[in-house]
């Protein structure tokens, strides 16, 4: 599989939704398979919040790991790059490349935005890929699939840009974040703001990179509760102890405790904070109906076939919330596929029980 | 109704789960009513992780709040304290005077345990109620209620004395604490201990209930994801912005943002660290199960009658847990009623919602 990772610079203004204009601004991305002459086997991906442009493949054989979606994107795979062009760009605010806090405030200069760059929105997010797209000469997709906040993205697309694509399947999402979810995203920013290595957003990156960063880890924990469900915190863990812990002593670790604490150590190496921060932001302000009178309003532009799957041991985004989607669509004529996976493995299901959906996915492209 | 406040003090070791001993130790305990010269009118209440002796009452006129289960013990009330003798002590562990991690390690020492406070489990806090209970000669209970971690004190005194009390009430509880709620539980302590003023355990505590503890609050809103279930966070706050705060203000907030920093901010003033480290830990380990072969045997030494109480809406203790504990009762052929009450207030539906359930227990009670 032909992998390629590009940067697209733009100097034009990005104009945000807040108001706020990002100039000069730049975008990263990565494509799979072959562009065709009519440009119409196009395929975009969108991320998830800890996502990035590499989404499929190995850059080199010494790769000790595929790209986040390399069960799901391949030669021969449910996006299959035997047959299609995909395409996946790293978010705008994101720590991969593409225009972010850590990026100078002036072209050519030194000091970073840190926390005085733009609140970005999801919306925002869509825009930069349009211009990308546009830049690219590519007017319109086969496809564009995302889950988690990939799916919100798919989902603005649709609203915002009718015709674009021929199938929208947003994965594992909800048209609207709630308020339980606002709750999460925001203890998660604050325990990165209280630790006093974050310095404001003024920290040392590789420092934090080689040093971890505890209150970044502290999140990066608090949001496996919400990627896990119950069920599989139970099938995963149960109450096993840690071999080497006493069960009496106060640092003694349940199993539970030891997987969360690995993956909160490891989250600072790849990870940023200040981009974690941006991203849960545009997450918690995610509402397909902003800017509408309500969602059927916002649901009354959509032009293209809807394809929702949800998981119904999803305890982020509720199976109901989809269902909503759905609801509105069948209200109002248009056409939309609801499916629901029956898992218990919770929010995660979508990146890890590709196995589950991945013939609806085929179905849908193949038609 | 008459409130006294009390504190006992034992000079015999106090020999803990872990193997360790806690020597001299104190006990504060509260009660609401007159013991009757039989001693059989006694109602044992016990409190939940924030929670303290103090579960009912005011001690003055000018007393802004009542004790925390004030809807539900009083005169007249479900636990009616012109008829019962009632007595809620604060556990072992916990900041209200009963020995805990702020106590001196040595007798008339001024150096406090700090994190060298032994762990200390339920049935210990059990074993501490138990030889307060028979020092005051009292040596049977009417009944024993409480809720969340109350309700796991209440399901301990069932299997470790049987026959102790008439009825046990247990609400909003389990038996065996899940991995998922160990994970909340592991967060919320990661996030006090990274927070330098907690100085592992060295702080000033005037200090901290003046200026606050950052990690705390943190922990303390980690806490509130768990007590209100998601539809409840839906209906208190939905998508409501604060009207002072702007959208796209990065520090914007929504109104579920300012509940949780508002009672985040207010913990360290009245609840301390490490009590709170201590009591989480105590909460995790929890498991009837543990000393027995499994929750069968446990369950078989049961002669109370026990009535559990549980919430549709708990996404903490969810009531599958308690209809477990009915199942292998009714296996065992032992008294035991299950009420699965229609809630989506969530966990904090047995502090709140007394009105849906305070009927079973005027039943239970009259009986």
């Amino acid at each position: 599989m032909k992998i390629e990772t590009k940067k697209a610079k733009f100097r034009q203004p990005l104009y945000l939704e807040s108001g706020r204009i990002i100039e000069p601004w730049e975008i990263v991305y990565e494509t799979y398979g072959e562009l065709n002459s009519k440009k119409d086997n196009v395929i975009l991906i969108t991320h998830a919040l800890s996502g990035s442009h590499h989404v499929a493949g190995k850059y080199s054989e010494n790769d000790k790991k595929a790209g986040g979606g390399d069960d799901f994107i391949g030669p021969q795979k449910a996006v299959d790059t035997d047959k299609f062009f995909v395409i996946c760009t790293n978010v705008i605010g994101s720590c991969f490349g593409s225009t972010s806090p850590l990026h100078p405030i002036q072209r050519g200069g030194t000091k970073r935005y840190g926390l005085k760059f733009p609140v970005v929105t999801i919306k925002d997010m869509v825009k930069a890929q349009k211009i990308l797209l546009d830049s690219l000469g590519i007017h319109h997709l086969r496809a564009i699939i995302g889950g988690s906040m990939g799916g919100m993205q798919a989902l603005r697309f649709a609203v915002e840009y009718p015709k674009f694509a021929d199938d929208i399947i947003p994965l594992a999402t909800t048209w609207q974040t709630r308020a339980g979810v606002i709750a999460v995203n925001k203890i998660m920013k604050d325990a990165i703001l209280a630790d006093p290595n974050f310095k404001n957003g003024e920290y040392d990156v590789k420092e934090i990179k080689e040093k971890g960063l505890r209150g970044l880890e502290i999140a990066r924990m608090i949001g496996f509760l919400g990627y896990l469900s119950p069920t599989t915190f139970d099938k995963k863990f149960g109450r096993e102890y840690v071999k080497t812990d006493g069960m009496f002593e106060l640092f003694g670790r349940f199993q539970v405790e030891s997987y969360l604490e690995y993956n909160g150590a490891n989250f600072p190496k790849w990870f940023d904070p200040l981009s974690y921060i941006y991203i849960l932001k545009a997450i918690s302000l995610f509402d397909l109906s902003r800017g509408y009178l309500n969602l059927a309003e916002a649901l009354n532009r959509v032009e293209d076939r809807l394809h929702l799957i949800s998981f119904k041991g999803d305890t982020l985004f509720y199976p109901e919330e989809m269902r909503k989607i759905k609801e509105e669509m069948d209200k109002l004529g248009k056409f939309c596929n609801y499916f629901e996976i029956d898992s218990n493995y919770g929010h995660d299901s979508f990146l890890v029980e590709v196995d589950k959906f991945e013939h609806i996915v085929k179905d849908i492209l193949r038609s």
